[in-house]
């Protein structure tokens, strides 16, 4: 049997953390030999999430007292908060120059100093990484982040809009100035801090738009639809919250340009992720559920011929956990390592 | 004590039928006297709906045997599956031609007869009817809703977006034709009648969208809003259902038209219904929640600034089985009664 | 028109008091002219809950700067945390002895003094008071009620295993040591405190026993099931979540006393709750669903012979937030003010 | 790489038919070579399930035109309604005799001739495969299940309630004439046939309990029970309907029988699941949640001591169509066949 690679997953009382854990534990490369969680260092895993209770893991420690010298991790994935994250990163990499770091927050997901500085409201703590950083949008960025030290994962909403438009972008088949992106996101989405809005009894029986007109998402959409499409790109995007636990689904009005009909961009789409395992185009006025991917890192993308001539109507669904975070971040590690990119990922959407 | 009106409810074991009993219930004017329900017919309305056990109401029986001209009624609700109404309100207002009929059905909101042959794929059964009905947008078509004996209650995916969007149109405020509706109903928007699609275990924990770029709801969209305009207008409209009961959202796209800022339209918006019981306008900025309209006859509507220049997002949000069916069927009755048109709908939004 | 009675509400930005101020602005005799909040102070009431958002209503304040005599409330509705309500009550009779008080906390439930220091783990800051208050289990309780300056608004679990278990209990109908109750709350039984345990994600497709084997509502049932008996009774008591947002359901094992059988106690329970408006007894065999009183201030109980000989399973339901909370609290109000007991609570069930 | 056995689906559309084939999609030595669905016959497996879209499966088939020494499956599992098992099963064995049936139907979980008869109202079809069945509780009945040919599956609710107090039972620790199951389920356990009953908006938002006092499921209590104990045993069982898909907990209450505490009982389970891959005995006084199972083939079990002297309170929680249903079956054929019992079921539960 092949070595192991010795896993560190920072941040592991979160819901990505603990996906990232669900995911490792039946990974046949990875051994978790570091989780970390500041609020509940000292406790068991089991103590933040029973469902690990059968499972011996390391026990929850603080970040603070750690030598990375010492843990000499081979990966580690970063599950921590905005900014937090620049340090934390900063002080491994410095330590332990050869660990691969995946990262699940967005602190290096815009390469532009300046952008960083705009949506974010302060300097990047380590511009260096940043500029070193490879966007982790798998299929799209894949032979950078081969050679990749340091992986900055996508957000959930910013998989599910890239991968169905960035290819329509790149090949100049839609208007650049109409496309309009009406997002619904599962409640995971929101993480799991305590916040009053995100109680059951605030969420339940009910749907929402937040965020409207602004959303941090938005600079990521920005930025590699800008280099799609070789010139400045701004979308319209409203992201909603579902009573859901898992999933997103994302609804993309866009106008055919010069002749390209729905069912061109449909067929666009098909030949642009035929041989991709985890990105799924249903046929031609199909459109997908949520429900369907749950649990799988699959991304599903329907296309549909709107009634107003020239428009479609793209719909693409994917698990925020998964493809939309945590299994990204996995499939991310798989092509950095070196291993099949589906190692690990195999495990097919439960429903219902 | 003022003396009560004789009401029928002719489909009363559907949602919107029960929901009819449970407003009419507490209307001091209205005396409940027929309930029919054709697959239910012999049972006690307690066994469709055991919510109404405590209450003493009539049998459900069948239609077929019913003499209108002896029961006589004052008010008839008709809450019956499409084409189905047609022929029991022509026989229903021929045997009893002073009877007030409100009808939740689609049958009567086309006064075009092609139309209506194009969009249901057969002639209406009472063309002379489809002529007398008025629409019932209740805060649109009021002066005409006070004198019919026949009102068309409009759909609720209609009146959540008409009731934003008509004052817009109506003072050539936004552009025509670049009008999205992004539209997502809780699911008693399908009925009670048992289908696998319906299930929970179908619904629960996922989202999706359906009838893209198809729906018979456009029908109506399009009549009012060329009515509006005076012009034909033909809109994007995409329904999707959200794992709740009750509530619609609508996130509507437009572009102002020379030189109106989404200021501008929030202040229309704001004018055109300052004085309505039933349509409440957030502060700019501000979008509202189904489930804060939960159970009233409430429309809330949000007007925000998109990031694109010269764009707004428009956000309403209803409760479909009240101000989407059968609130303002109710609304409507007290306006043909002329009894106060709140009479009967005070009831606050239910949240949590 | 009657005058109307100064109303106010103690802790108006949790759950029971939201649903007092939806109870109270549809109650004909009822001004609210009080609302406070401690950390929501300075805010209108519309930032708490956007359902109030078309009413007019006083702005939240905090208690601390309230001059209760000028204040001169009729009715003060205390909605406030455990141990805080004793010293606000107790100031607040101080300065305005004629106020009528309807608390909803646990604070005045226990008459003995050491029942509660051993329940709560310190000494009871008003016992003068812990001893004038009456328990406000409407229907058992009516006649003290009436009289009361203070009452103690039972708990949401009490009130569901009382109402069916007090008669059998009086009439000595059941074995008194094998009572069971196995209960299942809804989540706004919990509060609206912002706690990870409450998030949508943690709550939602899962079903989950708490405090299995010690809960303080067990000292509430104790207390009022011995009185009942006339000898101390301990019953079992289990509280389960369900992902839903109102409704308790218990389900109570019995085994009837001396040849009484389950026939036999349903109608007893038949009898001895013929004449409440508030209290339904289903056929025999029949058993409630919590969706059918949801919104109301309706109890349903059912009875049903169990396989095991002389065993015999109730099932009660009720909303917590109503009968269970605020439509108990306005009950017991409509008592002491001398006003028709159902003013206000006339509201039916909103289902679905 | 070892070969593959050759194994048929039959019910495929079903949500544990559904559930089987996910499980088996991903173990190492199964190919699905038959799926059979007898409305959707000549349908993908895609149009029922659309999560399977990615995958190439066998098209739905009726089993009418089989010829099953044709197809000879190596495992056959059956997940058919009620009573037609009898009859596809006898067929297919006389015709292919060497193919190992496990099936996932009630028909032939009773032993007893007679037991059949009473619960179900008629003889049953085929009496020599009744007894030549094994009852397939894996942890109990492991040793006859290696052997068997034919394997009756368990329910979801006696799966549940069996875990536990098998041991309990076996071993003379609690009386037997007070055991009292109080069982709660996801809607998934009400199979996936279009019913009024089941549909999301009856269902959401609610909880009621059914078939009080008589559910089919009692009489493989009944029998597992009364052979566990030598005698006859009844125990009380009350079923539920929780608003989620998946998942069963049923609450139990029991008293030790001469001097066996709370404690003692909860070693005693300790020691009988030790060396048990799937199940998990929670530390004393914790109590499982299912979400912590969902998706995977594990039962948690929790043991808390009562208030009321020498009761205990046990609470046992599984993913019904995993441990349940279809992943106990596969467990089962991996006996069967010799496989490592654990083979493709290794799923982490998926929480959130």
């Amino acid at each position: 049997m092949a070595t192991k690679a010795k896993i560190g997953v920072l941040g592991a009382s979160g819901y990505t953390g603990g996906e990232l854990v669900r995911v490792l534990l039946r990974h046949p490369r990875a051994e978790i030999v570091l989780l970390t969680a500041e609020r509940s260092a000292g406790k068991a895993m089991r103590d933040v999430f029973p469902q690990f209770s059968p499972f011996a893991l390391p026990q929850l420690v603080a970040i603070d007292g750690l030598d990375w010298g010492r843990v000499a991790l081979d990966v580690a994935f970063c599950a921590l908060p905005h900014a937090t994250t620049q340090k934390v990163i900063k002080d491994l990499l410095a330590r332990s120059p050869s660990t691969k770091v995946v990262d699940l927050s967005a602190d290096f997901r815009l390469s532009d100093t300046a952008a960083y500085a705009k949506w974010y409201g302060h300097e990047h703590h380590a511009p260096e990484l940043q500029k070193e950083a490879v966007y982790g949008l798998t299929e799209i960025h894949r032979r950078e982040i081969k050679k990749a030290r340091l992986v900055a994962n996508p957000g959930c909403y910013t998989t599910c809009a890239q991968l169905p438009l960035i290819p329509l972008i790149k090949n100049k088949a839609i208007e650049l100035d109409e496309i309009i992106v009406d997002a619904k996101s599962g409640m995971t989405g929101a993480g799991r801090a305590a916040k009053e809005a995100m109680l059951f009894s605030e969420v339940s029986e009910g749907f929402h738009a937040y965020g409207v007109g602004h959303h941090r998402h938005m600079a990521e959409l920005d930025q590699e639809f800008s280099v799609a499409a070789g010139r400045e790109v701004v979308v319209t995007f409203t992201p909603h919250l579902v009573p859901m636990n898992r999933g997103i689904l994302s609804t993309i009005y866009v106008r055919g340009r010069r002749g390209w009909t729905p069912e061109d961009l449909h067929a666009l789409l098909l030949k642009s992720y035929m041989k991709e395992p985890f990105v799924h185009i249903l046929p031609f006025g199909e459109t997908p559920h949520t429900r369907h991917v749950r649990g799988s890192n699959m991304t599903f993308i329907g296309m549909a011929k709107d009634r107003v001539p020239g428009r479609a109507i793209v719909v693409s669904a994917l698990d925020n956990l998964v493809k939309g975070a945590s299994g990204q971040a996995v499939q991310n590690m798989n092509l950095i390592m070196g291993w099949p990119e589906t190692m690990g990922l195999e495990q097919v959407a439960l429903f219902p």
